[in-house]
């Protein structure tokens, strides 16, 4: 069998070079963005088969598959849209990553019946970054919109979700805008969830940061945040060379 | 006269080339460091004559008289110290800047006995960093533990002032520690300060961010905030171009 026959209409394999990990995308429905190789990247996981992970807000599954790399845990995926959680399925297959990885197609509101409490390490989340305002231009996309617009969860729910999975001094892994790193701050420390470690992504030199790497501890201490070196997306027209390295390896 | 002239004992005139501004130090009681010059160039004032400043933990004033050059208006100093007062008083006269900048010699606790609620347009601070934990280790300079740990204040007292000091959406121009920076979100919110444009120092590319400077509006709407372009200290083992450019000017 070609990889390829798992294909549906208007779907490619992309692969994630630097760890050899295949992805099935679909320009029509949804494709990864940088947003997820950089997360997974920023992700610090234990190796031991004994790791617990959990992928909120999976969408076509990418965060899950890039760390399944970089732990020998289990990973466990969550997405409310069923044609993006079956894209993530059926990547998993791809990497025959099935004995660990697994995508469940749920909502977020029904997690705990589901999954027990407090019982994940990790928990990675890129979810959607904009509020819902019934002013907001969505995308005409409606999985983009679903996406990317907070139209079927918030960062509340979100962050309640994640806090509920975790163990004690569990560490979420999220990546959203710095324009609501205010309103993150305060919604994490309403979920028991102490910020640890920021890093900024900035597209270029001389450029605002336009995301936000934030690694959070429950039941944490509320003191001793760091932040770590600025992340740079480009280089001129380039990516940067630490981005090419997440990309595609390291020279 | 010589410049001289007005010197005390082990005290010595260093100069801000950029913007030709002279400074009367003592290595051994107070000299200002570069967070003094980074705060400075961080505030963005208004030309206007009309325009009022205050400049509150001004140690040897220099924050003050570095901003002199930024803007037509009036600059008020506020030192608790008397040495540092005094040396900040003598560098006004030998820049002769003493129609405009003035030094108080004041206790913050004191500033509403001295200084009318809600009337600056800006509030420049380079406040204490370190907690008074008993713990800790101060300088053994007794000037410099003061100014460096909240021996005599502290980050609620430096904020509560600044906001009462400020006229609605009058801005605060705040340097401080990274480390800390939860607590002083909440500290600014807690005293109608909105923080709105935050900007990380780094010691040199691939280091932690070791300095943060914020602009806080009094009333401002608690969203929107923004990350500047990082600011890095060191490039190798000279200053970097820009730290270069704010102490000697643009080439």
């Amino acid at each position: 069998m070609k990889d390829t026959d798992i294909l549906k209409k208007n779907e490619r394999i992309d692969q994630l070079y630097s760890q050899d990990i295949k992805i099935i995308q679909s320009p029509d429905v949804f494709s990864f963005s940088l947003d997820a190789v950089l997360l997974a990247s920023f992700a610090e996981l234990k190796n031991s088969p004994k790791t617990k992970v959990m992928d909120l807000c999976a969408g076509n599954g990418a965060v899950g598959l890039f760390a399944s790399q970089k732990t020998k845990g289990s990973i466990d995926q969550l997405e409310l849209q069923h044609r993006l959680a079956d894209m993530g399925d059926r990547s998993i297959q791809l990497n025959q990553l099935g004995n660990r990885v697994k995508m469940y197609n749920l909502d977020l509101a029904d997690t705990f019946q589901k999954f027990n409490k407090d019982s994940y390490d990790y928990v990675l989340c890129n979810p959607p970054y904009f509020r819902n305002q019934t002013t907001s231009k969505k995308n005409p996309n409606p999985y983009l919109a679903i996406a990317r617009h907070e139209v079927k969860t918030t960062l509340n729910q979100v962050l309640k979700v994640s806090s509920g999975l975790l163990k004690m001094n569990g560490k979420l892994f999220l990546v959203h805008r710095p324009d609501r790193f205010l309103e993150i701050l305060e919604t994490l420390k309403r979920n028991r969830l102490a910020p640890k470690r920021i890093r900024l992504v900035y597209p270029r030199p001389h450029n605002e940061a336009n995301m936000v790497l934030i690694e959070a501890i429950k039941d944490g201490r509320p003191d001793g945040i760091r932040f770590m070196d600025p992340l740079y997306e480009y280089e001129g027209e380039e990516y940067s060379q630490e981005v090419k390295g997440f990309l595609y390896g390291k020279k």
